[in-house]
């Protein structure tokens, strides 16, 4: 057996992700399906999927989003999406529930050329998992990022995850995908990226904030104020 | 390796549930062995069991039920799966654990002459794995259905799905079988799937009570309570 | 020190329930407010606030319901209260968020003539906590209903408890309230007070369920299925 | 008994907090001493710790900041207190474990007038625990906002707030204080504390972004997805 | 302030238990109501009931049990309980869900002479709560064993020990409870009373599993099985 | 792909457990290291552990025990295991971690003729996994009881779990491996199932009392306590 | 009332630690009994208590010591304490379970003179508990450190905690113990005291290594490796 | 379907750890780092890495450390690794995300000429994941060690294990790593042996404390405090 295992489509190559061969679909991150998510906290989910959208923009990787009828309890889609990626293409369905299944969604992820996908859907076991699945089933590399979806319960998040490793696709969290996509700190653009992690992981805020003022109090040669008199 | 992974029997094809060529198997989902349900909430398991019952209703697949000696300690049936499907077939064993060894379940499911399966037991190491394992080994595509099923401890339920993923059989949780089943929102009764999902899902009821206040409070012109004099 | 201890406004009575002189307050159970909840789960916090409705109705307690702002986010009251106590009586507010401030449900309360009071309400920090409060130092005994409010941290309701506690309220759960209303099981309404437990604890109606069954087969002498030939 | 039972200088008024007579100490929020807390999450005590300022400023409350060697490993005070109550005053310490030991922080609070406090701080044991006993030991009526300060272990929150209750300070949560602050939704500033809740909740920024769209669906008679052709 | 603050009806002494004054309660440990308990692990639940029983037969203390309605789906009483204290006297009551309100327990209660109470009961809520506050309430030292008893949940659990501390009874643990009557190893039963603990204490079985066989190996000189050749 | 998976050594067959087949290897179940386990309550592992040695005798399965230098601080095998199969058969081993690395082990194992293996081990990671792992490399077919064995994390167990299954180990917990070797409740030592199951499952214990208990009343036509005067 | 609330034996003064008057007395921590603490990671645990006795060390604080039969399954004093406060006395028992029974303890404990005593126990529910109210019985001022002394559920030690607050003993965790006794940064042994932070801080001690690295690289002008070429 | 599963570059051969074939990479255990780590306690893994170091002195296996950017917020290597094993060799990177990358450690990893490869990293899904998946693409065997190696929530541990060994990466735990080195307690090195897992096992560091001492009380026949006089 090849190192790929069960990924599929992969031919053989290293199963990881080509920024230069990706689109990313970012589906139904809305507002109404937000509130029925158990298995992350709500916040962190937001903050994952606006990170995706912003890695995709310093990237200049293609971003199809779409909504299940937002008109509905589901609600809006959350606006912070676009607004990180602005140059993402919405794309309104007719009420199927898997994206895939909409001719217009179809031909924007057939139009951009790319064969790689990254995907993250609310909910995992629905908007995510269909997508992936089909998109394997017609020869895309998918990763599916799991925590930057969210689902009714972790149980459904742990079921849709074996469901996905079986039928091939790439399982994968938010910091490797970021990771994965920036692949170097040695580039223009690190600051931006640092931005990126510290919006999506408050505990590397903490650690940046920290950092600034010990370094600064060196530089400065600042007094600790329990040696001020 | 083709998309299709681990699945056993799709032989390439997309590994989902085809409704049209789908029987529904409710095993032993009964009083007594609710008492011993760890990994799920009880009435989350009762609602989702009972999801499964009406979807198959509103589609018209074809569902088998048995129960485990309900004479005994194990208890009835819960009364509402057959009263959501009231074309439902009820199978008496003779005191196989296994439903699958008993002839008269395994000729019921057969006279279906369906060859994919979306089975629901208690406990689901057992009364879910037996019945799957074995009707993957006969050439069916099976579809366990774990939190509509029920276990003595999330551990257990965790071995059983690796079992089941193992021997090809494809786990898969509530709304990702309601949701393949269903489709689309595009469809004459939308409105009876709107319930179906209500009852299995609170956050969803909550989220459909909010929206229609919200349009009557629009339509009516109603003014806030915080701005009455 | 009386046996009374921190309870206020018993003067040495036995601080417990008198159904004869109690009135209840349900505030502010919401379809919006109810997304936020988190130290509950939605489902058992809704029976719960309706059991006390029913409970009420078996009674003849007066109750009170409010809602804070129904035609905003906060969405509006389940409407399972009103039906379970038809009963009761719906004051309207004017953005006063502590029910109490506002002068007709005030005024409602006091027109009941009782000096006991058991309050429920969401968010329990808020809706609950204020109202009790404010009772507890205008002299009345109160027992507020934890469980059967929703708050939107468990740590919130810790803090919330401490701080009815220390207040001088009774704090209390929705089985030692249904109960001691109750006080007996040898009354002619004993089946009415099981409907109410049953719809309230999922676990109870599974055992009374097992126990009917049971009862059936001794009576009928029906054999084990696992006897069968 | 009276009604402000065990809550330390209250004599018999009602235990809750008078906005006119508050000032409120937000005490060693630091970038460092936020890596230790592990019984809330710490983007959400960030989040709580700033609304607090939020309120402060709408309400004109004098709002008084300290920090424990900010040079040192505990690292600067986070931004945002600042940036939240631009009145807040910045009082720097000599190394003192309990703010209330530092002259110029003791003088400070009492340069306000005030005879109630809230307080929040971090660690919750410490920070928090210490100013607020000895705050009541000199007759000040203190509110200590337990998931607005942070502490090493949920064991030791429990403990510490069992510490404080007996020494007559009252526990409170974040919602608790905000709403008792704001009293009414009828007021012009209702606008600016709904933005205060939905930034410390996000399950109620969820709320109102769905209850916009679900009005804004109503109003422009916007067709749902699902029933386009 | 006294040393027995909050204790009602210790009158200044110690608030201990004095073996020779107590009488011990077990109340409504039956099989159904066990079904519904969600705040302990049902079979440590079980040992910890038993363990007192065992307990007052080793100090002849007397010991009264009584059942709700076990001829319906609460169920019977668990053997072990009589097995463990032979002495204690079963009281049958009319449907009086608070055990004190049924006379003739009461004037078992009375016949003992004893003057501290010792009380478990399922559910903590109701069978433990009411008539450890009925019994304080006539002037009774009373310890509500709350490890011994089993709740709904352990939210309503925290609900009514801050209810049953308010009320001037103390809250105790199984452990706390066996030790206090123990007082001390130095004496003849110690044996007794170590097997009283390894059965209630899994850990402890292990502890003195592993020292008898330490003692061996050392006392026969066994060589380790890894100097073996 | 075939029915049979990722499941090593099953060329075809279904892979589930035949009895006649099989041996089962109880490894290293010692008091010393039931200390370090925290995946699962102890009592519940020792009772799974015995529940696994009951069986076998039942069926007449052989049964090979060993331990990891039981005279150090691992400490002594628990007795119970040969008590419930006195049939089982001890071998010691030289300090081999992995009991297969023992020859008289594999000898024995040998020695059953079987190629069918049910193994627990204590801790999981090392002794069940080492073998298992091991024994599939010479061409049994392994299940491995994740839930009898126990292990220092349930991190731990569950990176076992997926390298077991990526082996071709077939991970199973108690219930499947009981209910699997047991296959029907019409057979003549039913009752001695039952009391298999009653012992490693206390929720199914009380079902039984319940069960008897409500038979009982039915055929005494005793009357209920809340109906007597 | 006063702010001494509930605290016992302060008569009006700040219920604060005093470390001038201050004796601490650490009981029964022993190897085998730490076995059966599951309120607290058991490092964490022995962590804490080494640091209550490292505080005691730079504070000149008596500190007395004992163990229950440490002959038996309770295994050895953990040798720490000694090695972190060797002016400790140890005082051996017969046997009594309250340290305080023991007459050489209790004669140890007031040749200190002290009025004020810091103590931690394991098991908490006993001896913990039990020295602690038999000590505010004879006019101590006591503070409970209750997370340096470990019990065998969080249930039990909640219990614990009501019962001593109850009883007039202050509950307190060890960050508040330390930072009590030590006051102020602005002392000579002001390192002494961060190690004493770091040893029972693994986050604390992240913090300095990661603040002392910073201003290294500030104060080396170190470049970052990510600009390496 | 050989036994060697989903596991690549065996090649039919068992797939263990053969500690004459393997190098050890230990990457990125900064301090900064650390604060991130959620899904195990921090001083866990600090002694899991630890304890990787010291095994590989102990087998004299060839260990390669590197870190991120240690000149800026993820903070120092720990420095406990490299005086566990001062052997190991330090090989800076230039900000390259994944260390495979970076050419000088990828020399250093060739160098070795082992073709197995046992790694750790923090985060797991980042600094190990993305050079187990680039090694196995190369031929090596690669066993990861998850709990020696920090993620930043519980859900991406569960995924990038699910991804690991869908890439055919052997996913391993602490204990099982050890133990596949150790193989056997029969060796002149056991004690040195024993010390590792005493280090990062403080249950079995009970275990050895306490059977010390039970067989110095049987070798000096030392009698039970309790029998004291």
């Amino acid at each position: 057996m090849s190192a790929s295992g069960n990924t599929a489509n992969f031919n053989g190559q290293k199963p990881t992700i080509d920024a230069a061969d990706t689109a990313m679909l970012l589906i139904d991150h809305q507002s109404g399906l937000f509130q029925i998510v158990k298995d992350i906290e709500v916040p962190q989910l937001r903050a994952n999927a606006i990170a995706l959208a912003k890695a995709a923009t310093l990237l200049n990787i293609p971003v199809i989003t779409t909504a299940s009828v937002p008109q509905g309890p589901n609600g809006p889609l959350i606006p912070e999406i676009h607004e990180a990626a602005p140059h993402a293409q919405y794309v309104a369905r007719r009420g199927e529930i898997n994206a895939w299944d909409n001719p217009e969604f179809h031909a924007a992820v057939k139009a951009t050329g790319k064969k790689t996908l990254v995907i993250a859907g609310t909910l995992t076991s629905v908007c995510l998992a269909f997508p992936s699945i089909a998109a394997v089933h017609e020869g895309y590399k998918v990763f599916a990022v799991v925590d930057a979806s969210g689902n009714h319960s972790r149980l459904a998040t742990d079921l849709t995850v074996a469901r996905l490793a079986q039928a091939g696709v790439v399982p994968i969290d938010i910091m490797g995908t970021l990771s994965e996509l920036q692949g170097s700190w040695n580039r223009p653009d690190a600051q931006a990226w640092a931005n990126v992690y510290t919006q999506a992981m408050p505990h590397y805020q903490l650690l940046i904030e920290s950092y600034i003022k010990a370094q600064e109090v060196a530089n400065n040669h600042e007094a600790l104020d329990s040696e001020r008199k």
